[in-house]
């Protein structure tokens, strides 16, 4: 292979990922594919026979995740490529599936060239990752990773009262514990970025070496409820202009943190919402996240000052926390093969993080574990507008087979 | 009466209060006495036989407002006292029902003192002025003095869908339109002030000379929403954080302005309110109050100078004017009849503006109104803690009383 490359068909890439997108093609050209849907079972089914074609024995575990295998001429485990298939509600046709397909088009690449790989290679598809069907998200990954207790998310529920195990015999995908990924040479999940990044800095390729950590508070603020009209600007203690205070201040001490610390508050309510009444409690999120816990101690440390530091003009503060997440740090040994594999395509790329969740994460802690970004034009996803250049995904994907050749050396 | 000065009895006063609070009262001492209840029904029952004990002939308007008259020696329009019998769910002892039982005690003391009057006096009893069971608040008084339209009004629903019109014929107050109240000598509303400054200020009596004005906006904030995780704090249009430079700006502004202004953000919602997304949207109202309209006019162009003068940061505002009402201003001869009367008691008071609607607002543009208020502990209302002292209430009485006496002369 020395001297020349070799390239992923870009045409039948995009060809793919269309035949996806018919899956629960949505009117605005997004996808509805909930886990285990009708149209997720049609996608898997297609899946299947996509593998199977490419000579790939497929096996499926007891959380409903597909393996496919192409074997190698070692007996080494295998080099693993692949995502999801769910998408959220009118969701985009990149999401996950870009993933999965492209783990396809290095398979189908591969074959296509009559080379028979060393290390054994395999496909996967995670069952509901998205957890818009069946809370949490990541679900399948972390029950074969021991997050999550699989009783418990086998009772899941859906909107409709249709538990996450009967979805899963009900689409004919509940197989056998026996199956489930427990060693690899390497995870590879290849994902669209889902943020403005890389767009933004004109750059294709996004090398992630992180999912960073996160925390999340809810920040309550109480005052008193009186009559908006006949209480004197003087007598009150009215608990949204005081959360109002709450929030000038954590944007302040938290803006100058760190410039990659991104803090969200994206739920807030006021009580009793009337527009007659003077609040008497506002509870709003505070979501944080950088990959450094120094910095997330310190974002910890601005909140459980809050209540010293801002004026509440009478009213009283209370911050619990709701959750936190460490730092996922991916595999070094793999980041190298994808840096070099970047390189010797000559694409433009950057070292970066991700700000989103993802099935690797929770891979990573039981097999060496990396991940590919490409970029998402204006930041969007999760929405129908979800939008990869298909010369970006080709781009891609050419990565991916690279680093999986150059794993497999 | 030169000299030994004609006072209310205390205790008697005292027992009707309590008898009103036991239609409807709560287990927590309140009372819960919707309109055209059974509670305000037999409210309405024992208010009608104690102006009929007291020599007074009862008569309903098609709206279910009940007049009381006690004839004077003249023929001439009469002097009104009175206020409203219905109640919000779980309001107080006071609100409303005080200024019908002021008027009866009133009536009580000048019967018992064998005083034939000049001027004829009456006592009226407005239906639905809370508004709590049928919206909107004043409804009664509002139809007849052309503020509403009749047969709206009649259709309106309360929340299991029977219309005012069925609730007025079930309890058997659907009078005739010719018994409208459509001249008066004078009308004095008594009522608990609902605010905080009376007692704050340790004064007795609130010779009330108006019911401010307002103005209600509201407020939008658009920005955009992306993923809290991918989206670098810079390329962020974050609504939320929009909107509270908006709120800081307006506290500013508006607190500015003058000490007697009041302002509240009661009602504000937050899109799409997930605790992982950017807020996209923010809506809330502002509601300011003022008896002065040049102030309410400054408070305009505040809001509408906005989107220029505040850091928007990307994000877009609009605001929309829900509504607004002029200030009510009392009959000043009625306002210098109650401050004699007062003086002559030796009662503290202080001439303020009613920061909430009342009944007396509406019947002013028929008929010469004014309001009296006493003191509300820690300006509670609409609660079960709404308390007036007894002996407030009394002294309020007696002010009533003298006022009466005074425009009979």
């Amino acid at each position: 292979m020395e001297g020349q490359k070799l390239l992923v068909n870009g045409e039948r890439l995009k060809a793919s990922l269309e035949k996806f997108a018919d899956f629960g093609r949505t009117e605005n050209n997004g996808v509805t594919r909930l886990a285990l849907s009708k149209e997720d079972q049609d996608a898997r089914n297609f899946f299947r026979s996509c593998c199977e074609e490419l000579g790939m024995s497929v096996k499926i575990d007891d959380m409903g995740n597909m393996y496919a295998l192409l074997e190698g001429e070692m007996e080494k485990p295998p080099i693993v490529m692949g995502s999801h298939l769910d998408s959220v509600k009118k969701g985009g046709r990149f999401d996950g599936v870009f993933g999965v397909a492209a783990g396809l088009e290095v398979i189908g690449t591969i074959v296509d060239n009559n080379i028979k790989p060393t290390i054994p290679l395999m496909l996967v598809n995670f069952t509901n990752e998205e957890g818009a069907r069946f809370e949490p998200s990541m679900m399948a990954s972390g029950v074969i990773t021991g997050k999550f207790e699989k009783e418990l998310m086998l009772q899941k529920k859906d909107e409709n009262g249709i538990t996450f195990e009967q979805a899963l015999k009900s689409v004919g995908y509940d197989g056998d514990s026996g199956n489930r990924l427990k060693e690899a040479t390497a995870l590879l999940e290849m994902h669209i970025e889902q943020g403005p990044v890389l767009e933004a800095e004109n750059v294709t390729i996004g090398i992630v070496e992180c999912v960073v950590g996160m925390v999340c508070y809810e920040i309550t603020v109480s005052g008193e409820s009186n009559h908006a009209g006949t209480t004197p600007m003087s007598m009150r203690t009215d608990a949204l202009f005081s959360a109002n205070n709450v929030i000038a201040a954590i944007r302040k001490k938290l803006g100058g943190l760190d410039h990659e610390l991104v803090f969200t508050i994206g739920r807030m309510n006021t009580y009793p919402n009337i527009h007659t009444v003077i609040p008497n409690k506002v509870v709003f999120t505070l979501e944080a996240r950088h990959k450094d816990p120094l910095i997330i101690k310190q974002v910890e440390s601005v909140i459980h000052a809050l209540d010293t530091t801002v004026e509440l003009e009478g009213c009283s503060m209370a911050a619990i926390k709701l959750w936190d997440r460490n730092t996922v740090w991916f595999d070094e040994t793999i980041l190298d093969h994808i840096e070099k594999s970047v390189k010797s395509l000559g694409y433009s790329y950057k070292t970066m993080a991700s700000g989103a969740g993802h099935d690797a994460q929770f891979m990573a802690s039981i097999v060496p574990t990396a991940m590919i970004f490409v970029p998402s034009i204006n930041g969007k996803s999760h929405c129908e507008e979800e939008l990869t250049p298909w010369e970006d995904c080709e781009k891609g994907v050419n990565v991916l087979l690279e680093t999986v050749l150059s794993l497999g050396k």
